[in-house]
């Protein structure tokens, strides 16, 4: 049987004033028609149907997220009590659906993991990545990570060494994952052909996590055992948010797949559809077609003498958004605040919340 | 007795968004706490009360004018039937007030003529050259012309050459007057010494300026005496609305203040107070005080390493307007529309409304 887990923490600051605190980069709907996370719902089926899919999310945005998903089981999508990072999300999903499928004397189950807020086009190349991950794992006690293949000497990201080329849908065994490299090294990355970018997609079977969890983090198997016994009886609320906060606050990357890698439980499937995790406002160009001028509209807006900008009109009012005579600005426009901001520089949009925290107008995060 | 026309018809697109069809730039408070219009009135006073003030508009925005100018008696406030140009309104107020002065035997009036829409502060200064006006318009048969001291070589206003060059607030007889030049000319006027702004300010006695009117326009001047016979009559509504139309639409300054300078009928009063006309949103920093990175900001805004902006918040919504990593840009937020342009590009406004009207966005202008 296979599951997926889509994780749906993230607070998304990034799109600020898009984004906000209650409404992340997952419940936007920038790049199309449909909120990022219904779009991540949506291209999971057919292989997994949404009565086998789950949402991990946090307690502010819950509503938000039932309400964007109705194709889902409200019992599905999940809150956690309170953020512990992504380890325990992880173990929590492999320890319960485990239960699961123990009560039912049925095998381990299968179970993907994927980042809400992340764009994949070309659905039959992500459907064909997606068996052949599962596929995978269930012939392989390893974890199956999906990468990229990189198309430019990206630094905002992490990569994944394979042993060596990609060469079709075949698992290469990962030698190891190394964290956001500089440049010049992204350039040899780049260069090398044995590397791939970590979308956070991964594929396992329950019992293969819940062992690897055992042996690298024994303290998070405890509180896991812990939960799973009282799940699904009545004093599975109480106990998930007593239990929970205990956990280790810690990545899955960094507390089992890097170790696990070390030991030769991880494998690649090189993936063969177009990915973007449209990070930034900057990003916008790899979701939107530019016009000819490369500006990125949404909205209403008259762009006039105006190259490379990206402007985003998301107020209720409709205000028409003029540009003149300007290059290389997003411009992002919604009922309470608006961002005027070199394009080269829209990572620094964090900055934007600090200033705003730290003046009290925590109405506008 | 002194008289003041206030000439208020100008549409000013130049500060779209803020300014519209309906709401022109005198009617602005961007520089204060008072719309342009009010300060043009305050500052006349006392030496002219606003009991001997007249307000020329258009019938457009004729209630607005009265709403921001209440110590005005409304009777004194005239809409033009239709835009002619500056010549027959200006003419129109010499009849009326000559009528006026007739009826009761009194001397010929002695009449300012102030745009609504300038800045001018240090008002010890301003009142001195006032008086000094009058009083030259009181002891000549010319036209005392207000001459601006450059302080740049301005390429977009008209200027004023004098006989010689400025001696306190003596009047020196004006040789001509010369369109906008081009920057070398401007740099040789700034040079001679002898070359003052047009500031468009001119005094003189309403005998005079008929006689001069009757000497180089004079399909004007039987306009005038027609509209002057019904003055003060219960037909003037309907004969001002019937002759006005027939008036030849041209400027005072082409049709009689250039002749009249070549016959030497005019002087010029060199100013010593500080003057802006605020023509765009550019030159707002000779109204505003910039903050130490340049950037000049009304209402609510975040200027986050940013330089030399213009950010003027005037939604009433009072979004938040948020500069990061930006400079030399104008950013004025309304509430059905936004502008963001290059700072030395803003004179293309008028681009922005050329398109709106071929686009039928009437609504925005």
């Amino acid at each position: 049987m296979r599951h997926a887990i889509i994780m749906a923490g993230g607070s998304g600051t990034r799109f600020w004033p898009a984004s906000r605190a209650r409404r992340p980069k997952q419940l936007l709907s920038l790049w199309g028609d449909e909120p990022l996370i219904h779009s991540t719902s949506s291209r999971l089926a057919p292989p997994i149907p949404t009565s086998h899919q789950w949402v991990i999310t946090s307690a502010d945005i819950l509503d938000a997220v039932r309400a964007v998903l109705p194709d889902l089981p409200p019992s599905q999508i999940i809150a956690e009590p309170c953020p512990r990072n992504t380890a325990p999300c992880v173990g929590l999903a492999a320890a319960l659906l485990q239960a699961d499928a123990d009560a039912q004397g049925a095998p381990s189950p299968l179970i993907g993991v994927f980042p809400s807020d992340h764009l994949i086009r070309d659905l039959p190349a992500w459907h064909a990545c997606l068996d052949a991950a599962f596929d995978a794992a269930a012939a392989s006690p390893s974890i199956i990570t999906l990468g990229i293949q990189p198309t430019r000497p990206e630094t905002g990201f992490g990569y994944i060494e394979a042993s060596s080329s990609p060469n079709g849908l075949t698992p290469l065994p990962v030698r190891r994952f190394v964290e956001k490299p500089d440049h010049a090294t992204a350039l040899s990355y780049l260069g090398s052909g044995n590397f791939l970018w970590n979308a956070g997609i991964f594929v396992f079977r329950a019992s293969t996590m819940l062992a690897l969890i055992d042996r690298h983090l024994p303290s998070l198997s405890a509180g896991l055992r812990d939960l799973a016994a009282y799940w699904r009886t009545p004093q599975w609320p109480d106990a998930f948010a007593r239990i929970f906060s205990t956990l280790p606050s810690i990545s899955i990357d960094y507390a089992v797949m890097e170790p696990a890698a070390a030991q030769g439980a991880v494998q690649t499937i090189p993936a063969s559809f177009t990915w973007s995790d449209v990070g930034h406002w900057g990003s916008l160009d790899e979701a939107a077609q530019p016009d000819p001028n490369g500006n990125i509209t949404l909205g209403e807006s008259l762009t006039l003498d105006s190259q490379r900008c990206v402007v985003a009109q998301l107020s209720s009012a409709k205000r028409l958004v003029v540009t003149l005579g300007v290059h290389d600005l997003v411009v992002v426009d919604t009922d309470d605040a608006l961002l005027v901001c070199d394009r080269d520089q829209v990572q620094r949009v964090r900055e934007v919340i600090d200033h705003l925290k730290a003046s009290g107008r925590t109405d506008l995060l």
